[in-house]
């Protein structure tokens, strides 16, 4: 008697903790994607969902709904192994810049579609944009092109792969229902099952810093990932190849590596390429290089990989993709190429003792109040900002050491920030050891 | 660090349980009637609302929030006591119809601003636009000028009384977000409030056929709305005036009177006002119309209401409302000048037995399938269309037997209702009793 195929209906359903069917899922998604439901319904179902959740099938319907308003692609005259890297978002992460070539240079073929940072984590995109020239916004044409030829891409989420997911995740920015395991799930896997990938590679974040605070509540998506992985793959013509997954829990309580800030992790990943990437960085980059070879049945493992930044084969990989994207290669020599703020202004540790807890997600913030991170997508980036990390949990400091720097020249901004950067670390006399990096892996 | 005042962290604030302060629920309500806050944000942080709730101080921040989006009236040179009376809504509940005049011939001012139809439930609006010619949308000065020649006056939310509601309530009716004690305690209150009143009458309903199924959340909705009365009042320079509520909590499991549909209930009103009134009907409006006497101090109780009625003074108070608001008086002795289908269509019982439950949600449903109500404000009606119900919880019906009849010149709609029609009742061999009507009286 109720019309179940109105958007209204379907938002009370879910409220209401019932399980919504395929034809409700597929009419939500699609009507969204057409501007035939308005956001504001979207936005109050995203709501419910935050709070009612999704079970498996529910959560895969909604994958394939929304890769279903727009193209898959098709590599298959590509006969490398096709494996992409995700992560779920931190801060300081720029494991992609370093990952990427290193893979092509193992013989991976890696056709990376990534996003631009939004509130308090970093995005590839906006990092790759603060090379000079570098060009994201390839056809899907040029993406295959390059992969073909380079074995490497590294592009932006383009109009024609999951529509759907562009439109939702601006909504989910701006109404605080990110946090979702059925909607990260559903939005993660909608693109990347629609790359045409042999495997997949998840970083699954927890801590201070990630979207998933709670080590429990990581291990859950990265569960419903791997088995959306197992059961869809992407359907061509009448087969369906289904999609390894690997996923590795890595603690996000610290900001990764030592800085933060588009140029400046530029800087971090090509010193990481020359062999000289900060032990935590390289940690996560050889945990999930070595999950990527497994998939790809490349043997070789970390040595094979450590050859690879040996012979600077991944460093040359890396300006290959910056020559094919139309950026200015000489970066990688010379840093002073890259836009990088000279103003430094140093927080000083108010007392002695161990760094007990960062709260990485206010640094994450604190970027975006520095300019070098968004709260909109409009907004636009100062790629020359950041921080230099120099404490991370466990370590010991001396009243007036310094914990990290403010690289700003904006100098009325770095000051703002000064202020509250000191809440951020939490210093005690007692001793504390910080947690291992690389938590779990589940495949 | 995180700026408090941004619309997405009210939202997240919220979400996690947390309580806002007067300035988030200020600024959040204000800048959306500005429309500097998105429908899309305001409709997550409804969804959020109905899930994490208000504590009482939040729900009365939110309902002066919206109070304060517009004008307060000022009816002090009325001197008679000003009582209005407000239904959460139902189905067939046109006690209004019969109440406003039939208090105002019992001497008491009755501004009463009334809404339309949306959903299951009827308007009263709409019902009066039913009469040819009647006018709801009188300005405030006209509006009081009526309230001082008759004492009563019957008109729809207009833009100058919280605004705020206006819009905040038809993003609720498409959100799936109407059901919420704070939020509907909010919306009434913030309009009552500015009416000037002296005293609330609230008919507050449970049962099947309400917006609150259940009888303990309707109680907690009532208390709400007593303590914002005793708490608050209608602020005019610096004085704060308190306003007195009783809240009746009536049963809503069966439609109330034996009509449902906008003009077959004006027609039901006027035979009530005439002394024909079906019982059930009766019973509620003497109870409510008992508690307006007394927040009044008007002596005389159910004796004085029936004198009204039988000495004709309530029915021509009605012709009075009529008149000065342009519509047809005659249709007071000539109910063939009210839009009324002549077509027939009779639900026949398919089994003897006693009927134990009637889904009047639903009922509401089929009227607005029929033409009668509205999904959407947009919506255009049918005031010729209804149902007469002849059986109710509790009665005994053959197989055979009519339980109801539709009444709808649309064959074809009519038809399609009737299909649905039988799934309403529920008929079983054990006999049934029907609960008391009146169930509560808190003040």
């Amino acid at each position: 008697m109720r019309n179940s195929l109105n958007p209204k209906v379907i938002i009370r359903k879910k409220r209401d903790g019932k399980k919504l069917n395929e034809h409700e899922i597929k009419y939500l998604i699609s009507e969204y994607t057409k501007y035939n439901i308005p956001d504001y319904q979207l936005a109050a179902f995203l709501m419910a969902v935050y709070f009612q959740g999704m079970d498996f099938k529910e959560t895969t319907d909604l994958m394939q709904a929304m890769m279903h308003t727009g193209k898959t692609l098709n590599l298959s005259e590509i006969k490398k192994p096709k494996i992409d890297k995700h992560s779920t978002g931190g801060v300081g992460d720029k494991v992609s810049l370093i990952l990427a070539p290193l893979m092509a240079s193992c013989g991976i073929c890696v056709p990376m579609i990534s996003g631009r940072g939004l509130g308090h984590t970093g995005g590839t995109l906006d990092k790759l944009e603060s090379i000079p020239g570098f060009r994201t916004n390839l056809t899907l044409k040029a993406f295959k092109r390059q992969l073909k030829k380079l074995g490497v891409a590294m592009i932006g989420q383009t109009a024609e792969i999951a529509p759907a997911d562009k439109k939702i995740y601006a909504l989910r920015d701006v109404t605080a229902t990110v946090d979702s395991i059925p909607l990260i799930s559903a939005s993660i896997m909608s693109k990347k099952l629609a790359e045409d990938l042999d495997g997949l590679v998840l970083d699954v974040k927890f801590g201070s810093g990630a979207f998933m605070a709670d080590l429990e509540k990581a291990k859950r998506l990265a569960r419903t990932m791997i088995q959306i992985g197992k059961r869809f793959g992407v359907q061509r013509d009448s087969r369906c190849r289904k999609i390894k997954v690997i996923a590795i829990l890595t603690d996000m309580n610290n900001p990764l590596g030592k800085y933060i800030g588009n140029s400046l992790e530029v800087i971090e990943a090509i010193e990481s390429l020359k062999g000289r990437g900060p032990k935590d960085l390289m940690e996560v980059t050889f945990a999930l290089g070595k999950a990527m070879l497994k998939l790809a049945k490349i043997k070789g493992g970390k040595k094979l990989i450590e050859k690879k930044i040996a012979n600077s084969e991944a460093l040359n990989k890396f300006k290959e993709i910056i020559y094919y994207q139309s950026g200015d290669v000489r970066i990688i020599d010379d840093y002073s190429r890259l836009p990088v703020a000279k103003n430094r202004i140093k927080i000083k540790a108010q007392q002695t003792g161990y760094i007990h807890h960062i709260d990485t997600f206010d640094i994450g913030l604190l970027l975006v109040q520095l300019g070098g991170g968004r709260l909109k997508k409009e907004d636009k980036l100062d790629p020359s900002c950041g921080f230099k990390i120099h404490k991370k949990i466990g370590d010991y400091v001396k009243k007036g050491e310094c914990l990290m720097e403010i690289i700003c020249d904006n100098r009325s901004k770095a000051r703002a920030v000064a202020k509250q950067m000191h809440a951020v670390f939490t210093i005690k006399r007692k001793s504390c050891r910080s947690k291992k990096l690389i938590r779990e892996t589940i495949h």
